[in-house]
């Protein structure tokens, strides 16, 4: 046993100081701000869920290798959750009767997932999940486009920063089988293929496509269909198109908000129609930053009523890479607004009563805990981030005044006590 | 395998569907907005540590008992967290060279324990924490006990629903040794005993004190002692009281806000002074809602570095007991300010560009997804709590006109397009 045990946090979990937990709050209270605007409801739900609710459902790279299980003393079998919405399809299944569908939701839970070490890749995140439950109509996927604009415009991101990327998996089963001729039965596999294309290279797809069985023709054809773009619209069935939601959004306003793109699939195995991921322009950092999709029967292992929805999770690693990439991260918020230092330890309850005035007008306002040297106390005031300080003497005391310094310019000024909240209250929010 | 999996949260864990989550939102908001104001900065941790943290220090049950630990694919014994101190020392001790002590912290974690399952019992809770790290003097102490007075009024208690019980550790150990005679290597055994004296009657304490070995007359001492209030410090010898923060407090104007019970001990191992509890003082509910005290080397399993604090940790289960016994719950928030409802599918466009105008002047705005009659459009706004509802119709729209509706009131007028958000305004926040 070492004699002192490791201060760093476990592998792949982080610590979040003061400074760190101060841009997060920032950032995440923007788009809860956002989420709430559009009428979404913030819920929570436990971390620990039935290993067997992702073992049935989560696909199964997540359940062999990557779920981190325990059993308890009482014999359940239970793992950390690795994604959010097993356990809200088990909410929403377990309220059907009680809640007036179509409902928006929104959840900001902590996953875990046991990654394979990787430079900088973490085995917890947070994810912003929100999603409507009980409808399938296309206003559904332009409100989530609308939405999404709006919550990457609420953290600073202008629209050519990113790009909405949009499917139809039904699209895109018509484009192979009608298009390209693929026989529905190598669809799953082709599928698999196609969710890989972007991050595997020309040789990998003709060796891949090879192996399902394709012909070179049908490879071919493959290729230029998944890069067709928009033209691909053009070619595909009138009535598979008429089903499409998506298609709507784009004969819609929204249609500016997204980009219609063939080979975007989204692994989970969730999604039945729509697909989404918002993918970042920039070039040293092209990928995608989050993603979801459409289902239309999300919480059939907890019950027969089928539930359908849209909704999409956004996680706090790739997001936050994304603010830095583009400038985009704020400073920490100050720690303090305002100071209040007695020059002696006789001062302290004088002190103290300004201190509370200073909070009821809603400033942050510390008193030191150690009585020290005043310079020293105007340096640590000043490396908090206080606007002013306010200096509680004696004499002043006496006549009912302290003295207001501020430390941006310098000035000092004696103040009536009564008056401190509203002058300091002028320094931190100047009119 | 049951054909459909259950929708109960896991045995001991909650869901909390929308209209508790914001309850919750807003309790918590208002301890935030507090522990802001007296310059308390917040951080997080990882909800998983290393198992052997625990088994070192929170106390045998504990680690024996209440730990849900788990083994990862790569072998590491992890825990989830049942506390959060032993996080924030690991922490504190990583970075004690970059901060600037005294520093004041605050977190709001999620903390497992496997309780014995009792009604009611969950195991797990949110628990706010606050520390002050690196300080000794009493002003932290008087810090604490204001803080929490500000935090219970700011969920609407007032002094009389609860009331600070105060000791110092040292003063109970002066007081069992020098006032009731016990021998030194008595203490921990009589500590035991005083922790449970309120939950256990007078014959229990009697066979206690006779099995550690009290005689009679020791007994009843001791007895006395504890029940003496205030009327012991008298009795403590005047080097003991020159040492202790807590005497120090009951000389200061903080005096008022804390009550000194000589049989204040609270359980966990870390506290080596000043230990508090908070106490709710209705008949019905008289019990401990939180406590917190004084450490003197929190660090110790982590640095050589003696870190010393006082802090606490508020759970989220007793406190919302406490507000429902005062009957301080707050509504759920309502879930929009305003509906804009289209009249026909073919407004769909403009309802959401006035919902966008909406939006951005801050009000919470939905619209319909699915199209449905008006009637029960207002109908479902008025139960999602909206203050107004606006009407997008044809004829009105194309003379750049929409009709605003008093949920309240039922009373409509034509308002143009642009004036929308600030009519709506003034209907959601009356001047």
């Amino acid at each position: 046993m070492p004699e002192y045990l490791s201060t760093a946090p476990v592998k792949g979990t982080r610590d979040f100081l003061p400074a760190e937990m101060s841009v997060r709050t920032q950032v995440f209270g923007h788009l809860y701000d956002v989420l709430e605007r559009y009428g979404y409801l913030r819920y929570d739900g436990p971390i620990l869920e039935q290993a067997e609710v992702y073992e049935r459902k989560s696909g199964q790279e997540i359940a062999d290798q990557q779920l981190y299980t325990l059993t308890t003393r009482g014999g359940e079998r239970l793992a950390l959750r690795p994604e959010m919405t097993p356990s809200v399809a088990r909410m929403i299944a377990g309220h059907a009767k009680s809640l007036s569908f179509p409902v928006r939701w929104y959840s900001h839970p902590n996953c875990h997932r046991y990654e394979r070490p990787q430079r900088g890749r973490v085995r917890e995140h947070w994810q912003i999940n929100a999603d409507i439950f009980g409808s399938e109509s296309a206003n559904c996927e332009i409100e989530m486009f609308e939405l999404i604009h709006d919550l990457m415009g609420a953290v600073g991101a202008t629209p050519d920063m990113f790009a909405v990327r949009v499917n139809d998996r039904n699209l895109l089963s018509s484009a192979l089988t009608d298009v390209v001729g693929i026989s529905p039965d190598h669809l799953p596999q082709v599928f698999a293929l196609v969710d890989r294309w972007e991050k595997t290279s020309a040789e990998e797809h003709a060796a891949s496509a090879a192996e399902i069985g394709l012909s070179d023709k049908q490879y071919e054809k493959l290729a230029e269909t998944l890069g067709a773009g928009p033209a691909l619209l053009d070619e595909l069935p009138a009535e598979v198109k008429a089903e499409s939601n998506l298609i709507k959004v784009l004969s819609s306003s929204a249609a500016s908000l997204v980009r219609y793109e063939p080979l975007i699939v989204r692994g989970l195995a969730y999604y039945t129609s729509t697909v989404f991921e918002v993918f970042d322009t920039s070039p040293q950092n092209r990928r995608a930053l989050f993603g979801g999709g459409r289902y239309s029967n999300l919480a059939s292992m907890f019950t027969k009523e089928q539930i359908s929805g849209i909704g999409f999770g956004m996680g706090d690693v790739t997001l936050m890479d994304f603010l830095d990439t583009h400038g985009l991260t704020p400073q920490p918020r100050s720690e303090v607004d305002v100071t209040v230092i007695p020059v002696t330890e006789d001062l302290a309850d004088p002190a103290r009563d300004v201190a509370t005035a200073l909070r009821k007008a809603g400033l942050r306002t510390s008193t030191p805990l150690e009585l020290r040297k005043l310079g020293k106390e105007l340096t640590r005031a000043d490396k908090a981030g206080a606007v002013a300080v306010v200096i509680v003497g004696e004499e002043d005391w006496a006549a009912g005044r302290v003295t207001v310094r501020s430390l941006a310019t310098r000035e000092q000024q004696q103040v009536a006590v009564a008056d401190v909240p509203a002058t300091v209250r002028a320094m931190v929010s100047p009119a």
